[in-house]
């Protein structure tokens, strides 16, 4: 693979919220610039009422960190304000990122309110990333959950990410794609990812093709004579069953057979995929050609390719636009960075965030998260959030109960207790490796498939136990009381 | 303002849709590459159903098309897939954009089914430039035109953007910005896109500011000491009525005042924003602060603000998040690239896109648009599309009819017709300078301005006439004739 990666072209230091910078000042100007803090990133609720998110955006959110630096011409944009202190911009100008931070690593379901990333270091620096956490978070996330379910819906037909051109920014397609591959896509037709990321390119022709020449069965016969080996044809351009499948036959016999191969495919772009694929399929065995794949596109998502699977739509591959690259169903993954914990004389003082919204409120403290599974199955029993230093002995019967309703209580035994999260920056340093999308969207497979079928149900799923443990919940009860009005 | 312009550090050359190649390949081993090609970008449905969209991202547009370059590395790359003629690879090494390119401006408001964008060139050149074509304008005239309908929504209160955190990547967040202010917001938070587009950033502080301090008040009372001259207190983070208004006016009252200055704001991030903002006004009116205005914010759109408005909230500033820079209701600007014409032996060719689907196909031949202006009161009357070397003489009566209805018919008299494209692009030379962003958003607003009312109603707007000549119709009926099966 050519590593080019059009990341490393960009400083993205100045993608931040203003108000990242106004309270960096504050803080500078208040002499709290070392103070440690705590901060998570969670999510509070799943993009199209699922039962579980993907994390993803790990790998980008490392670049980022690694390459935070303010240019002299930064410095002397924040100086045009005349808000920020002197002293302050000369502290930007020798910023040095020097956190630690936690990630659950990329393709790994994820559940609300649980922390996904959790960073410790000098409150400046740890509040100044809030803005490209979530942002490459989030987005990611969105699209590689949004993804899984329009894989899940396919049945083990291949899902391609066909979405550049409806994606929201250069990014959007370019990072989409990566997100979608994790999420399960086969491949994309996103170029400049698959030059960068390795993930499969894939692509034909447009109707544009078809109507450049002047007739469809000339159009169809240029293109096979040059890609006899691979040859997939768009059919709907003038009328899919009077004139494309008969010319793309035609072509075969004349063009693919005689020079050895087969043919590859046939594309449907419009229509009703239904009645179309199924007429066509007939046409297609009829004329011998039974490994002539059927490839259908045009405003599928999860709830189309269902609903016309049941129906018996003869479709082996799907294309995929607009409705991954966007998520359009939900096209928001709302995860916010919240202050946990700061320290003060070297002590982890808890906060927390209430709000009359209960949902809101946030889980106070340093914590991590044990992920607990059955050893007879593997399935995942639930997610447990515990201070830093708990350890959840999976020797033991281990009781788990809800931070609601606590009567509701069950014993686990049986189990293993896996950590979730890696740590990915040891003061400021990068000590993760990414591994390869591939691997990752192996993982992500597997991983899933530790979850119980109730939990991948789209309507109504099961929802998947995330508790805390007594140390932490006593901890928030507490802070509760000392904030009610 | 300080011009580092983050974009010139990337190239984009191959973000393309794949097929773009491969039909490249094969225009080029057909000895088609050089046949002259006209392709139109326009778009079928407005989002959200409203009344018209606005047309954003040609200045991103001329950049890419100014920077197209195949790099060493790609054309490695692109031989490792072992489907391209070395002449091919050869031809992409010296690739040259020699095409002309006409677009309407930003910031004008644009019809379904008119071209906002023409392309005449090579077909090689033009079929590739696709995928960033659709890209670029796509999501630049989603978030203005989404923009547009929450500023309105908001009866002259500034919007503010607030959205980066919950973009669509990188760029979802900074062009997001960008297109939101052609929209008319009025500032933004990312500070990225003040710096290279100079568009007013702000921003204040976050709850975990609020959180870091012992108390409340002490957080404050920092933030006050520091920005006394332009203080706006976030308020909601424990108890907006019972203790962060009341901690905000004491500091106002010692810290903001005895300092010579006013206080600026207050800012309400959750909670029912109708209840509380008219409680705030009047704690903030009875404490001497008539002036200090209110700043709302939590997952605001035009619907939420025509609502709370209407409610009697008393709100002067709106910072508005995820549901406009993702264009949340509908995140999908479905603009399309279809070819219109291409020339044979130096006439033009018309071609024609039919589909079962009506509304899919499209206005063959090389075009262009003419806006109907009321010679009175200046408003728009309709849009007419006409051949490219038609002239429509606004000194005589002129008739325009329903392209599908040709009985619904309308003489216009005492009109202004006025060209909508401008040429941007002279055989690959840019030709056109991009008006600064101030220059679009105000020219923006004055467009819309010659709409009817009945246009921009949100729901079930009046359908603004977009007609053709009589000569296009005359093609397009004869085209439709030769392709009815």
């Amino acid at each position: 693979m050519h590593k080019i990666d059009f990341r490393e072209k960009r400083n993205l230091t100045m993608l931040t919220d203003f108000y990242e910078l106004t309270m960096a000042n504050g803080y500078f100007e208040n002499g709290l610039k070392d103070k440690i803090a705590y901060f998570d990133m969670f999510f509070r609720e799943v993009p199209d009422d699922g039962g579980f998110a993907i994390m993803a955006g790990v790998e980008q959110l490392m670049d980022y960190l690694k390459s935070i630096k303010f240019e002299d011409e930064d410095i002397d944009y924040l100086k045009s304000k005349n808000i920020f202190s002197s002293g302050f911009l000369e502290y930007l100008k020798n910023f040095s990122f020097s956190c630690d931070v936690w990630a659950v690593p990329e393709g790994t379901p994820i559940f609300p309110n649980e922390p996904i990333l959790i960073v410790k270091g000098p409150i400046i620096e740890a509040q100044f990333i809030e803005t490209m956490v979530l942002l490459t978070i989030n987005h990611q996330s969105l699209i590689a959950t949004k993804t899984n379910r329009i894989v899940r819906a396919a049945q083990g037909r291949p899902i391609m990410e066909f979405g550049s051109r409806r994606a929201q920014g250069y990014d959007g397609a370019i990072l989409g794609a990566r997100a979608a591959y994790i999420g399960g896509c086969s491949g994309t037709a996103c170029t400049i990812t698959d030059r960068d990321f390795g993930i499969p390119a894939l692509g034909t022709m447009a109707h544009s093709w078809v109507q450049s020449f002047p007739t469809e069965l000339d159009a169809f016969r240029a293109y096979a004579r040059i890609y006899p080996s691979n040859c997939t044809i768009l059919v709907d351009t003038y009328n899919v069953l009077k004139s494309g499948i008969p010319n793309a036959i035609k072509v075969f016999e004349e063009e693919i057979i005689p020079r050895g191969f087969r043919p590859a495919g046939i594309r449907i772009d419009s229509g009703d995929i239904t009645y179309l694929s199924n007429i066509a399929r007939k046409m297609l065995d009829n004329a011998g050609f039974k490994d002539c794949k059927i490839v259908a596109s045009n405003s599928l998502d999860e709830y189309v390719i269902r609903d016309i699977l049941i129906q018996g739509a003869k479709v082996d591959i799907f294309g995929v636009g607009e409705r991954l690259i966007t998520s359009k169903s939900e096209p928001v993954f709302g995860g916010v960075y919240k202050l946990a914990a700061v320290e003060e004389d070297g002590k982890i003082v808890s906060k927390i965030k209430v709000s009359e919204n209960v949902a809101k409120i946030t889980n106070p403290s340093f914590k991590k998260v044990y992920r607990l599974f059955r050893r007879d199955t593997g399935k995942a029993i639930a997610d447990v959030i515990t201070l830093a230093d708990e350890v959840i002995d999976d020797t033991k019967p281990y009781e788990i109960f809800d931070p609601v309703h606590t009567w509701k209580k069950q014993v686990v035994t049986n189990f293993h207790a896996k950590p979730l999260h890696e740590k990915i920056f040891e003061k400021g340093r990068c000590i993760y490796e990414s591994p390869n999308l591939k691997y990752i969207s192996e993982y992500c497979r597997d991983q899933i498939d530790t979850l119980w079928e109730e939990v991948l149900r789209f309507e109504n799923p099961h929802k998947y136990y995330v508790d805390l443990s007594r140390p932490l919940w006593e901890i928030k009860q507490k802070l509760l009381q000392e904030y009610s009005y």
